[in-house]
């Protein structure tokens, strides 16, 4: 087996960092190595250009990028490398993040990029492992137990709810 | 070098074939196996069902699924595998694809599904190729080429329009 | 004239308990016997699946199904009965319940789902009513006295307001 | 086993009968007797709400009521009778649907109208057949053999394409 | 000079009474005779039809329709008189009176509703007067006044600023 | 019985002719005389200005404004008058009218436009009928007659649809 | 090297001054005179017209006008003006600032305005400084090394960020 | 008087030409020199950066982007440079211009692009010059004559209107 490739986490803005937090969270709990970068695809293009052209080199293996308003960074990451990426929608401003979702998931024919709900970063942590997987059969189990926790936690939930219910 | 995992296209309505065709021609090009599949999230949900618990089994490494209106598909699919699924909003109806983008992208916490451009099929099986690139050399290799003749193709088209304009 | 058919309402998380909750008021105040599930379309599909499909045969008459985001709860329970399925769009999210709002009206042909205003849930459980009393007449009698009751509180707070207008 | 309650089918103006003529040969199909009236909320308010007052003591067990544009017709007739009634938005305008839907879903609380997808005539048909079914044992069964029915159509459409597939 | 008509507002709902304050200040302001309803075109139908009917011989000259989500209030009086209709969407709700505007302003063709902007009762009142200016030339006289009132508050403002700006 | 007021209609652009055109018809039945003119706001804002300033003293009793786009003239020439204003919001361009719409109705505080639905012009010519008709005593006779026509059409159309069903 | 234009900034409302002063800062920043105004295009429509009439012959280089809801003001000052015109949609309303950016954004052709995000003052202010710099070189070497303090300041947040993860 | 400076036009794809072509021959009524290139954000990117980068040195003065879907191409040329970039959303695609709309006028703090109307090439053209007559007072003038020649179009347009109205 061999060892995971890392996922490169790339924020448009230092104030993103707590939503981004709990994917962190995610990418730590099924042991993926990760590194975070404040890269602006407008402000800091070269550096954002060269974050996206040195990853697959790096061992990056999926690349997750996370932006608002007209949310430019996924794609531009996507412009210079061939490894996934993953954006991220951001809400904020005043259209509150559709500005964000269209900016990303509209991407013209040639240059894909995988976009997850709005402030979704835990989604976007999970699909990289999920894309991880087909690398490393072990990460492939903990998601099924992964999923199978998730299944435990509403069944719980359900049966906390009919306690509940019997008391009122 | 593994032989490359197969990406499993499935359609909510046969009528999309058209709007999938031209992913396929991407897939036979970097030499992907794949499977292309009618199978309804709502009309046989068993069905649906069954080819996302198989997937991972039969050598399937990605899930593309196209759905218009309500597109429930690529969330279903994903509710039973751990495979990376692409979701591909189809446009048509009165919404124009605007409801198929809402209910592809926007998955709740733990089940994500990677979503592309609304008629995003082609960049679906590009992100697809992407995936499986991690897993083979040769693939990444012929990524780089590929996006090296997409920018020869618009440079040729600036050489193109540069002779239109001379005669203007 | 026959027992009343039972209501089952399924929430995708037990926090929208308290959006649930004047609707339950509603059902005891019809004498509607009810049950109410937390269960998630994509965390818990088989036992969504196994709900829907033991429904009609455990005395339901009606399912509720309450969903925000990518709500396909009430589709995937619509896929595997053929109850009527009333969906109720949850607020909430960057989209606001919009996304929701789609996922659930927006329902290809051939497997309906009745919608309700986003965050409706107490027209939920007066449209199950209403759907019961076709079987049932003192409920048509007693949905009667309710909007009768209901007319005179809009009369009412009419008055109060001339009462109030005058001192100004 | 009682007889059937019959379907009322309301259209705001008659160019909007090709869209609900599909809907007719659903009832027909499931031995629905039904009516179609062209009543207008606001050019005819006077026959809408006579329509919907007199509807259950004429053996009416569901209206369905189309309109475009500030679609107010099924909830003028809701706020006259006890009955289900759902509401088919039309596309059409330069809104193409939005504004009927919202006009249609979005009603207040205490007046439920069960709205279904825009243009969504057949699924009307279904869901008035569904809550019909709860009266009548046949027409469950006959759902459920029309559900199959769906279900194989699904299939054989996958079939055909697996041999176009072959052919390319 | 004819005495001036007076103007008939009607809320869905007494909880937008504080929305409409503010009108009833500006047609006391301009000497208008006012009237002020709680009457909900779902809740109680009938008596909306009765005001709408009644207007124009008890001495309405305009009526003002307040109401949110779903609001078929102004459109419901329209059905039922001759006389002008203005109607104010009000926010509230998940889609914040987008749905209120829509269901205002999208009337079919035959009968008018004039639309005035989300919450924009003060306009409504001020719209009446202009209409009712038509018909009493003192009003048309105390509009200029008032215009010019405005202009002088804008000015004013500017002056303020000027002088704020110097502090900086 | 005094002479009816006249009614001003205004379009942004000659090509919205068509659309004004059913319009004029309906205020010719009334025998309401009108002008029409081009006018822009943005090309021939002082020719917009004159219009509307000099409205009111050439005997307009109400100014229908029709644009499309960022439609400004409605507002623009209730800027100049104290007459009341209705705006037409035009459909086309990438937006469809949805623009037009808010850029009408929007209006903030102080100077009111009472919209219409988009290509609502007919609706607005019923309106500024309606409105005159507070002054002229014929004209709401008149305007309750054609609402009978109008209820007598929707009659028609039903008796026809009857015949037509009866033959299928 | 000429001495630099100025930037003339309008403001349909004194409430706006808090989100127009960060703009204030920036031109203060790169030595850009400026003007600060209240004014309406619906209250003060003279005044607008007399601001943008002798804007140019009082040294102004950009007018940069800020408003909200049905945001006519900088369309106004552009027919009125051959200066540049950069419009600053403001965000409040039920609409939040959608309707105020497409009555800004949507001009149709022949009288431009330059929009700037929702709530963008300082990206307004930012673009008056480009354009300026076309006529005063110490401008454009001024916004280079901005832009590379923005950069500083991103790798700083950046590198504050590493410190930050390797304590958690 | 100065030469004036050139403007740089580009596009996102060839086939966005017919809808630039008008701009082009505005700028050759106002003789100014330009330059047109196809060049991608997503397949060319390193190319887009040397255009931006080059620009203000090759003469350039204002550059006009225009792209359509995610529309990233102004904002990554703006990244680049310091000269005014004007951005001319397309419509096309499901979305129809309103992700081009949102991905150009919504960008962060720091970088801006000036949007103009979707498919508002010949807008963009007339604001380049208008920022061009800066430097330019030829410029200005020929703007004021054309601006007059629209407002002369516009009346003869309405001449044209009054004699038809009288045939009719």
């Amino acid at each position: 087996m061999r060892k995971s490739l890392s996922v490169l986490i790339v924020m448009g803005s230092d104030s993103d960092f707590p939503m981004i937090s709990p994917a962190l969270k995610i990418l730590k709990k099924f042991d993926i190595p990760f590194e975070v970068k404040v890269c602006s695809a407008h402000r800091t293009p070269e550096d954002a250009t060269k974050l996206a052209k040195n990853a697959r080199k790096s061992g990056v293996g999926v690349i997750i990028a996370a932006a608002g308003l007209a949310a430019h960074l996924p794609g531009v990451l996507a412009a210079h490398t061939t490894l996934p990426v993953i954006g991220v929608p951001i809400s904020g401003g005043a259209l509150n993040g559709v500005d964000a979702l269209y900016a990303i998931v509209q991407m013209p024919k040639g240059i894909p990029v995988a976009a997850v709900a709005i402030d979704g970063a835990v989604n976007a942590a999970l699909l990289a492992i999920q894309i991880l997987s087909l690398n490393n059969r072990l990460l492939g189990t903990k998601m099924t137990d992964y999923k199978t926790e998730m299944a435990e936690e509403v069944r719980g939930k359900d049966r906390a709810l009919q306690e509940k219910l019997k008391e009122i």
